[in-house]
Protein backbone atom coordinates (compact mmCIF):
# COMPACT_ATOMS: atom_id res chain seq x y z
CA UNK A 1 0.00 0.00 0.00
CA UNK A 2 1.66 3.79 -1.19
CA UNK A 3 1.57 6.25 1.09
CA UNK A 4 -1.96 8.08 1.67
CA UNK A 5 -3.26 9.75 -1.23
CA UNK A 6 -3.87 13.15 -0.82
CA UNK A 7 -6.24 14.79 0.18
CA UNK A 8 -7.14 12.40 3.01
CA UNK A 9 -10.54 12.10 1.16
CA UNK A 10 -9.27 10.96 -2.46
CA UNK A 11 -8.14 8.27 0.01
CA UNK A 12 -11.42 7.21 1.64
CA UNK A 13 -13.06 7.19 -1.33
CA UNK A 14 -10.76 5.64 -4.09
CA UNK A 15 -8.82 2.85 -2.79
CA UNK A 16 -9.57 -0.39 -3.20
CA UNK A 17 -7.99 -2.09 0.61
CA UNK A 18 -11.57 -2.76 1.40
CA UNK A 19 -12.98 0.09 2.85
CA UNK A 20 -15.79 0.31 0.57
CA UNK A 21 -18.37 0.19 3.82
CA UNK A 22 -16.70 3.48 4.93
CA UNK A 23 -15.82 4.86 1.97
CA UNK A 24 -19.58 4.37 0.54
CA UNK A 25 -20.82 6.11 3.66
CA UNK A 26 -18.34 9.27 3.04
CA UNK A 27 -19.63 9.45 -0.70
CA UNK A 28 -23.29 9.13 0.90
CA UNK A 29 -22.55 11.98 3.21
CA UNK A 30 -21.10 13.84 0.39
CA UNK A 31 -23.87 13.55 -2.14
CA UNK A 32 -26.48 14.10 1.02
CA UNK A 33 -24.43 17.44 1.69
CA UNK A 34 -24.51 16.35 5.39
CA UNK A 35 -22.92 20.14 6.16
CA UNK A 36 -20.13 18.39 8.22
CA UNK A 37 -17.43 17.98 5.48
CA UNK A 38 -14.30 20.25 5.26
CA UNK A 39 -12.31 21.03 1.45
CA UNK A 40 -8.56 21.61 1.44
CA UNK A 41 -7.35 25.12 0.49
CA UNK A 42 -4.04 24.26 1.02
CA UNK A 43 -1.14 21.76 2.59
CA UNK A 44 2.55 21.69 3.75
CA UNK A 45 4.46 19.01 5.36
CA UNK A 46 5.31 20.47 8.46
CA UNK A 47 7.45 17.69 9.69
CA UNK A 48 9.23 14.81 7.86
CA UNK A 49 11.45 12.55 10.29
CA UNK A 50 12.67 8.70 10.04
CA UNK A 51 9.00 7.51 11.06
CA UNK A 52 6.67 10.80 11.31
CA UNK A 53 5.33 12.46 9.00
CA UNK A 54 3.18 15.46 9.43
CA UNK A 55 1.09 17.83 7.68
CA UNK A 56 -0.72 21.25 7.96
CA UNK A 57 -3.84 22.17 6.06
CA UNK A 58 -5.80 25.27 5.24
CA UNK A 59 -9.56 23.92 4.84
CA UNK A 60 -12.72 25.06 4.19
CA UNK A 61 -15.10 24.75 6.75
CA UNK A 62 -19.11 23.97 6.21
CA UNK A 63 -20.10 27.67 7.30
CA UNK A 64 -17.18 28.76 4.68
CA UNK A 65 -14.71 30.05 7.00
CA UNK A 66 -11.43 28.86 7.09
CA UNK A 67 -8.98 26.98 9.62
CA UNK A 68 -6.25 24.66 10.71
CA UNK A 69 -5.72 21.08 10.36
CA UNK A 70 -2.62 18.94 11.67
CA UNK A 71 -2.18 15.45 11.19
CA UNK A 72 0.22 12.75 10.69
CA UNK A 73 0.51 11.10 7.66
CA UNK A 74 0.35 7.29 8.06
CA UNK A 75 0.95 4.69 5.49
CA UNK A 76 -1.92 2.42 7.19
CA UNK A 77 -1.29 -1.25 8.98
CA UNK A 78 -2.16 -4.72 9.53
CA UNK A 79 -3.37 -6.38 13.09
CA UNK A 80 -3.66 -10.16 13.25
CA UNK A 81 -5.58 -12.06 16.05
CA UNK A 82 -4.11 -15.37 15.50
CA UNK A 83 -5.82 -18.58 16.79
CA UNK A 84 -4.02 -21.55 18.28
CA UNK A 85 -5.32 -24.71 17.90
CA UNK A 86 -6.43 -24.97 21.57
CA UNK A 87 -8.67 -21.51 21.22
CA UNK A 88 -5.52 -19.29 22.92
CA UNK A 89 -4.65 -16.73 21.41
CA UNK A 90 -0.44 -15.56 20.11
CA UNK A 91 0.10 -12.11 22.08
CA UNK A 92 2.68 -9.49 21.83
CA UNK A 93 4.83 -8.18 25.11
CA UNK A 94 6.16 -5.10 24.25
CA UNK A 95 7.68 -1.40 25.02
CA UNK A 96 5.92 1.39 23.29
CA UNK A 97 8.09 4.09 24.30
CA UNK A 98 5.13 7.31 23.79
CA UNK A 99 2.97 5.96 26.41
CA UNK A 100 6.06 4.36 28.62
CA UNK A 101 5.01 1.05 29.05
CA UNK A 102 5.33 -2.16 28.23
CA UNK A 103 1.87 -3.09 26.72
CA UNK A 104 0.10 -6.57 25.29
CA UNK A 105 -0.52 -6.40 22.10
CA UNK A 106 -2.21 -8.37 19.09
CA UNK A 107 0.67 -8.84 16.07
CA UNK A 108 0.76 -5.81 13.97
CA UNK A 109 2.39 -3.57 11.59
CA UNK A 110 3.32 -0.83 8.84
CA UNK A 111 2.15 -1.61 5.18
CA UNK A 112 5.61 -1.82 2.98
CA UNK A 113 5.41 0.00 0.10
CA UNK A 114 3.27 -1.52 -2.43
CA UNK A 115 2.16 -4.56 -0.26
CA UNK A 116 -1.41 -5.89 0.02
CA UNK A 117 -2.87 -6.45 2.87
CA UNK A 118 -2.78 -10.21 3.37
CA UNK A 119 1.22 -10.22 2.40
CA UNK A 120 1.44 -7.66 5.23
CA UNK A 121 -0.42 -9.61 8.00
CA UNK A 122 1.39 -12.79 6.59
CA UNK A 123 4.86 -11.02 7.06
CA UNK A 124 4.21 -9.13 9.96
CA UNK A 125 2.90 -12.33 12.02
CA UNK A 126 6.32 -14.44 11.08
CA UNK A 127 8.58 -11.79 11.83
CA UNK A 128 6.78 -11.04 14.98
CA UNK A 129 6.26 -14.16 16.22
CA UNK A 130 7.14 -17.04 14.04
CA UNK A 131 3.41 -18.56 13.11
CA UNK A 132 2.63 -19.14 9.61
CA UNK A 133 -1.36 -19.65 9.08
CA UNK A 134 -3.18 -21.90 6.61
CA UNK A 135 -6.31 -19.36 6.54
CA UNK A 136 -7.09 -16.17 6.84
CA UNK A 137 -10.09 -14.08 7.25
CA UNK A 138 -10.67 -10.28 6.75
CA UNK A 139 -12.30 -8.96 9.93
CA UNK A 140 -12.67 -5.23 9.06
CA UNK A 141 -11.10 -1.91 9.12
CA UNK A 142 -10.53 0.46 12.36
CA UNK A 143 -9.04 4.19 12.74
CA UNK A 144 -7.44 4.79 15.87
CA UNK A 145 -6.82 8.08 15.68
CA UNK A 146 -9.16 9.80 13.68
CA UNK A 147 -8.33 13.06 15.27
CA UNK A 148 -4.98 13.87 13.99
CA UNK A 149 -3.73 10.69 12.14
CA UNK A 150 -4.65 9.29 8.67
CA UNK A 151 -3.62 6.14 9.99
CA UNK A 152 -6.42 2.83 9.10
CA UNK A 153 -5.81 -0.48 10.46
CA UNK A 154 -7.25 -3.85 8.62
CA UNK A 155 -8.25 -6.90 10.94
CA UNK A 156 -7.41 -10.13 9.91
CA UNK A 157 -8.11 -13.52 11.43
CA UNK A 158 -5.39 -16.45 11.22
CA UNK A 159 -5.99 -19.87 11.91
CA UNK A 160 -4.35 -23.31 11.05
CA UNK A 161 -0.90 -21.87 12.59
CA UNK A 162 2.31 -24.16 12.06
CA UNK A 163 5.43 -22.14 14.35
CA UNK A 164 8.52 -21.26 12.53
CA UNK A 165 11.13 -19.46 13.13
CA UNK A 166 10.57 -15.35 14.24
CA UNK A 167 13.16 -12.60 12.48
CA UNK A 168 12.75 -9.36 14.00
CA UNK A 169 13.30 -6.35 12.69
CA UNK A 170 16.70 -4.83 13.54
CA UNK A 171 16.16 -2.92 17.63
CA UNK A 172 12.92 -4.53 17.34
CA UNK A 173 12.34 -6.38 21.32
CA UNK A 174 9.42 -8.05 21.89
CA UNK A 175 8.43 -10.84 24.12
CA UNK A 176 5.44 -13.57 22.51
CA UNK A 177 3.25 -15.94 24.63
CA UNK A 178 -0.15 -16.59 24.61
CA UNK A 179 -3.19 -16.26 26.59
CA UNK A 180 -6.92 -17.11 26.47
CA UNK A 181 -9.77 -15.27 25.65
CA UNK A 182 -11.06 -15.13 28.99
CA UNK A 183 -7.72 -14.53 30.63
CA UNK A 184 -7.52 -11.26 28.05
CA UNK A 185 -11.16 -10.47 29.25
CA UNK A 186 -10.19 -9.87 32.65
CA UNK A 187 -6.83 -8.19 31.56
CA UNK A 188 -9.06 -6.05 30.30
CA UNK A 189 -11.54 -5.22 32.76
CA UNK A 190 -8.82 -5.44 35.03
CA UNK A 191 -7.03 -1.97 33.39
CA UNK A 192 -4.04 -4.26 32.01
CA UNK A 193 -4.82 -4.21 28.56
CA UNK A 194 -5.12 -1.23 27.32
CA UNK A 195 -4.16 -0.89 23.59
CA UNK A 196 -7.13 0.02 21.39
CA UNK A 197 -6.56 -1.48 18.44
CA UNK A 198 -6.49 -5.05 20.50
CA UNK A 199 -9.22 -4.43 22.31
CA UNK A 200 -11.40 -3.69 18.92
CA UNK A 201 -9.50 -7.04 18.09
CA UNK A 202 -11.06 -8.92 21.20
CA UNK A 203 -14.46 -7.45 20.23
CA UNK A 204 -14.12 -8.98 16.50
CA UNK A 205 -13.08 -12.52 18.43
CA UNK A 206 -16.07 -12.36 20.87
CA UNK A 207 -18.84 -11.42 18.17
CA UNK A 208 -17.26 -14.24 16.01
CA UNK A 209 -17.37 -16.90 18.41
CA UNK A 210 -20.71 -15.84 19.30
CA UNK A 211 -21.35 -16.23 15.84
CA UNK A 212 -22.76 -12.82 14.88
CA UNK A 213 -20.03 -11.58 13.27
CA UNK A 214 -19.16 -14.08 10.45
CA UNK A 215 -15.85 -14.85 8.68
CA UNK A 216 -15.24 -15.61 5.61
CA UNK A 217 -12.44 -17.67 5.22
CA UNK A 218 -9.58 -18.24 2.74
CA UNK A 219 -7.27 -20.99 2.55
CA UNK A 220 -3.65 -19.85 1.40
CA UNK B 1 -4.80 17.56 33.80
CA UNK B 2 -1.57 18.87 32.99
CA UNK B 3 0.53 18.11 29.71
CA UNK B 4 2.02 14.98 29.78
CA UNK B 5 5.16 14.42 32.30
CA UNK B 6 8.38 13.96 30.30
CA UNK B 7 9.87 11.52 29.81
CA UNK B 8 6.69 9.93 28.91
CA UNK B 9 7.69 6.81 31.14
CA UNK B 10 7.60 8.69 34.27
CA UNK B 11 3.37 9.71 33.30
CA UNK B 12 2.83 5.90 33.25
CA UNK B 13 4.21 5.76 36.73
CA UNK B 14 3.35 8.68 38.69
CA UNK B 15 0.72 10.52 37.41
CA UNK B 16 -2.38 9.89 39.87
CA UNK B 17 -5.25 10.34 37.19
CA UNK B 18 -6.40 6.22 37.36
CA UNK B 19 -4.23 4.38 35.59
CA UNK B 20 -3.34 2.65 38.57
CA UNK B 21 -2.77 -1.13 37.02
CA UNK B 22 -1.15 -0.01 33.94
CA UNK B 23 1.58 1.57 35.83
CA UNK B 24 1.63 -0.93 38.73
CA UNK B 25 2.59 -3.27 35.28
CA UNK B 26 5.26 -1.25 34.51
CA UNK B 27 6.52 -0.98 37.81
CA UNK B 28 6.74 -4.53 37.76
CA UNK B 29 7.81 -5.16 34.92
CA UNK B 30 10.80 -2.33 35.56
CA UNK B 31 12.00 -4.31 39.40
CA UNK B 32 11.85 -7.66 36.87
CA UNK B 33 13.80 -6.73 34.68
CA UNK B 34 12.03 -7.73 31.68
CA UNK B 35 14.57 -6.83 29.36
CA UNK B 36 11.99 -4.95 26.77
CA UNK B 37 12.50 -1.52 28.75
CA UNK B 38 14.27 1.70 26.90
CA UNK B 39 15.27 4.81 28.63
CA UNK B 40 15.42 8.59 27.80
CA UNK B 41 19.33 9.47 26.47
CA UNK B 42 17.91 12.97 24.61
CA UNK B 43 14.96 15.07 23.71
CA UNK B 44 14.29 17.63 21.49
CA UNK B 45 10.79 19.20 20.22
CA UNK B 46 10.89 18.75 16.36
CA UNK B 47 7.66 21.08 15.58
CA UNK B 48 4.77 22.97 17.88
CA UNK B 49 1.57 23.90 15.85
CA UNK B 50 -1.39 25.27 17.06
CA UNK B 51 -2.93 21.58 17.79
CA UNK B 52 0.02 18.98 17.34
CA UNK B 53 3.08 19.04 19.57
CA UNK B 54 5.94 16.52 18.15
CA UNK B 55 9.42 14.58 19.57
CA UNK B 56 11.95 13.31 18.24
CA UNK B 57 13.85 11.29 21.27
CA UNK B 58 16.97 9.37 21.40
CA UNK B 59 17.02 6.14 23.62
CA UNK B 60 19.24 3.66 25.04
CA UNK B 61 17.73 -0.13 23.41
CA UNK B 62 17.39 -3.26 25.94
CA UNK B 63 20.51 -4.29 24.32
CA UNK B 64 22.74 -1.58 25.03
CA UNK B 65 22.21 0.25 21.48
CA UNK B 66 20.55 4.01 20.54
CA UNK B 67 17.79 4.62 18.46
CA UNK B 68 15.22 7.64 18.07
CA UNK B 69 11.71 7.63 18.74
CA UNK B 70 9.14 10.06 16.90
CA UNK B 71 5.81 10.59 18.73
CA UNK B 72 2.83 13.22 19.33
CA UNK B 73 2.99 14.43 22.80
CA UNK B 74 -1.09 14.49 23.83
CA UNK B 75 -2.61 15.79 27.14
CA UNK B 76 -4.87 13.03 27.20
CA UNK B 77 -8.60 12.64 26.56
CA UNK B 78 -12.19 11.56 27.80
CA UNK B 79 -14.80 9.87 26.00
CA UNK B 80 -18.57 9.16 27.07
CA UNK B 81 -20.94 6.59 26.95
CA UNK B 82 -24.33 8.51 27.11
CA UNK B 83 -27.15 6.31 28.33
CA UNK B 84 -30.29 7.24 27.72
CA UNK B 85 -33.57 6.18 30.37
CA UNK B 86 -34.72 3.86 27.29
CA UNK B 87 -31.47 2.12 26.67
CA UNK B 88 -30.32 3.90 23.40
CA UNK B 89 -26.68 5.78 23.50
CA UNK B 90 -26.12 9.39 22.65
CA UNK B 91 -23.85 9.32 19.31
CA UNK B 92 -22.18 12.31 17.31
CA UNK B 93 -21.62 12.11 13.66
CA UNK B 94 -18.45 14.49 12.69
CA UNK B 95 -16.21 14.91 9.49
CA UNK B 96 -12.59 14.03 10.64
CA UNK B 97 -10.62 15.70 8.33
CA UNK B 98 -6.90 12.93 8.50
CA UNK B 99 -9.12 9.92 7.45
CA UNK B 100 -11.51 12.24 4.94
CA UNK B 101 -14.71 10.77 6.26
CA UNK B 102 -17.34 11.68 8.38
CA UNK B 103 -16.96 9.21 11.59
CA UNK B 104 -19.79 7.90 14.02
CA UNK B 105 -18.44 8.17 17.60
CA UNK B 106 -18.81 8.69 21.16
CA UNK B 107 -18.84 12.16 22.59
CA UNK B 108 -15.22 12.93 23.91
CA UNK B 109 -12.56 15.71 24.16
CA UNK B 110 -9.37 16.29 25.46
CA UNK B 111 -8.56 17.94 29.21
CA UNK B 112 -8.46 21.58 29.53
CA UNK B 113 -4.90 22.01 31.30
CA UNK B 114 -5.51 21.31 35.42
CA UNK B 115 -8.52 19.92 34.57
CA UNK B 116 -9.89 16.44 36.19
CA UNK B 117 -11.59 13.50 34.52
CA UNK B 118 -14.86 13.49 35.67
CA UNK B 119 -15.37 17.30 35.05
CA UNK B 120 -13.58 16.95 31.32
CA UNK B 121 -15.90 14.27 30.75
CA UNK B 122 -19.44 16.05 31.65
CA UNK B 123 -18.29 19.51 30.13
CA UNK B 124 -17.34 17.54 26.77
CA UNK B 125 -20.77 15.68 27.14
CA UNK B 126 -22.66 19.32 27.85
CA UNK B 127 -21.11 21.11 25.31
CA UNK B 128 -21.06 18.66 22.68
CA UNK B 129 -24.59 17.22 23.28
CA UNK B 130 -25.97 19.10 25.81
CA UNK B 131 -26.75 16.56 27.91
CA UNK B 132 -26.11 16.75 31.54
CA UNK B 133 -26.01 13.30 33.91
CA UNK B 134 -26.80 12.59 37.29
CA UNK B 135 -24.82 9.52 37.32
CA UNK B 136 -21.16 8.88 36.25
CA UNK B 137 -18.82 5.57 36.63
CA UNK B 138 -15.45 5.57 35.13
CA UNK B 139 -14.93 2.38 33.02
CA UNK B 140 -11.17 2.40 32.60
CA UNK B 141 -8.26 3.41 30.35
CA UNK B 142 -6.99 2.95 26.48
CA UNK B 143 -4.22 3.98 24.86
CA UNK B 144 -5.53 4.73 21.13
CA UNK B 145 -2.09 5.43 19.27
CA UNK B 146 0.88 3.35 21.52
CA UNK B 147 2.93 3.66 18.24
CA UNK B 148 3.69 7.32 18.27
CA UNK B 149 1.51 9.04 20.63
CA UNK B 150 1.27 9.44 24.18
CA UNK B 151 -2.33 9.96 24.01
CA UNK B 152 -4.64 8.30 26.98
CA UNK B 153 -8.60 8.38 26.92
CA UNK B 154 -10.27 7.92 30.07
CA UNK B 155 -13.13 6.13 29.45
CA UNK B 156 -16.66 7.02 31.49
CA UNK B 157 -20.37 5.80 31.46
CA UNK B 158 -23.67 9.00 32.01
CA UNK B 159 -26.50 7.78 33.18
CA UNK B 160 -29.85 10.02 33.80
CA UNK B 161 -29.56 12.26 30.97
CA UNK B 162 -31.33 15.81 30.97
CA UNK B 163 -31.26 17.60 27.80
CA UNK B 164 -30.01 21.43 28.01
CA UNK B 165 -28.21 23.49 25.25
CA UNK B 166 -25.01 22.55 23.65
CA UNK B 167 -22.42 24.65 23.51
CA UNK B 168 -19.79 23.73 20.65
CA UNK B 169 -16.54 25.30 20.37
CA UNK B 170 -15.88 28.24 17.70
CA UNK B 171 -15.43 26.48 14.04
CA UNK B 172 -16.72 23.25 15.82
CA UNK B 173 -19.53 21.19 13.67
CA UNK B 174 -21.40 17.86 14.59
CA UNK B 175 -24.46 16.13 14.53
CA UNK B 176 -26.26 14.60 17.93
CA UNK B 177 -28.09 11.22 16.97
CA UNK B 178 -28.96 8.14 19.47
CA UNK B 179 -28.87 4.73 18.68
CA UNK B 180 -29.62 1.25 20.15
CA UNK B 181 -26.78 -0.94 21.13
CA UNK B 182 -27.96 -3.24 18.50
CA UNK B 183 -27.81 -1.00 15.55
CA UNK B 184 -24.00 0.25 16.89
CA UNK B 185 -23.01 -3.44 16.96
CA UNK B 186 -24.19 -4.01 13.23
CA UNK B 187 -22.70 -0.90 12.10
CA UNK B 188 -19.31 -1.83 13.43
CA UNK B 189 -20.08 -5.97 11.65
CA UNK B 190 -20.29 -3.90 8.55
CA UNK B 191 -17.84 -1.34 8.54
CA UNK B 192 -19.79 1.62 8.82
CA UNK B 193 -18.26 2.47 12.72
CA UNK B 194 -14.47 2.24 12.93
CA UNK B 195 -13.66 4.89 15.40
CA UNK B 196 -11.82 2.33 17.39
CA UNK B 197 -12.28 4.49 20.96
CA UNK B 198 -15.95 4.13 20.08
CA UNK B 199 -15.42 0.67 19.68
CA UNK B 200 -13.70 0.08 22.51
CA UNK B 201 -16.49 2.20 24.90
CA UNK B 202 -19.27 -0.43 22.76
CA UNK B 203 -16.66 -3.65 24.51
CA UNK B 204 -17.30 -1.92 28.12
CA UNK B 205 -21.14 -1.47 27.41
CA UNK B 206 -21.57 -4.89 26.12
CA UNK B 207 -19.43 -6.36 29.25
CA UNK B 208 -21.24 -4.22 31.45
CA UNK B 209 -24.62 -4.88 30.66
CA UNK B 210 -23.78 -8.85 30.12
CA UNK B 211 -23.33 -8.31 34.00
CA UNK B 212 -19.01 -9.22 33.64
CA UNK B 213 -17.41 -5.73 33.70
CA UNK B 214 -18.84 -4.34 36.78
CA UNK B 215 -18.90 -0.35 36.98
CA UNK B 216 -19.06 1.74 40.16
CA UNK B 217 -21.27 4.78 40.03
CA UNK B 218 -21.24 7.76 41.84
CA UNK B 219 -23.67 10.69 42.03
CA UNK B 220 -23.07 14.13 41.18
Amino acid sequence: MPDTPFPPGASAVSDASGAASGASLAALDDARGDGLSETLISSETVYRGHFLHAKHDRVRLPDGREASREYVVHPGAVMVVPLLPDGRLVMERQFRYPVGMTMIEFPAGKFDPGEGALACAQRELREETGYVARRWARAGLMHPVIGYASERIEVWFADELTLGERHLDDGEFLDVFTATQQELEGWMRDGLLTDAKTIVGMMWLRQWRAGVWPLDWQAV
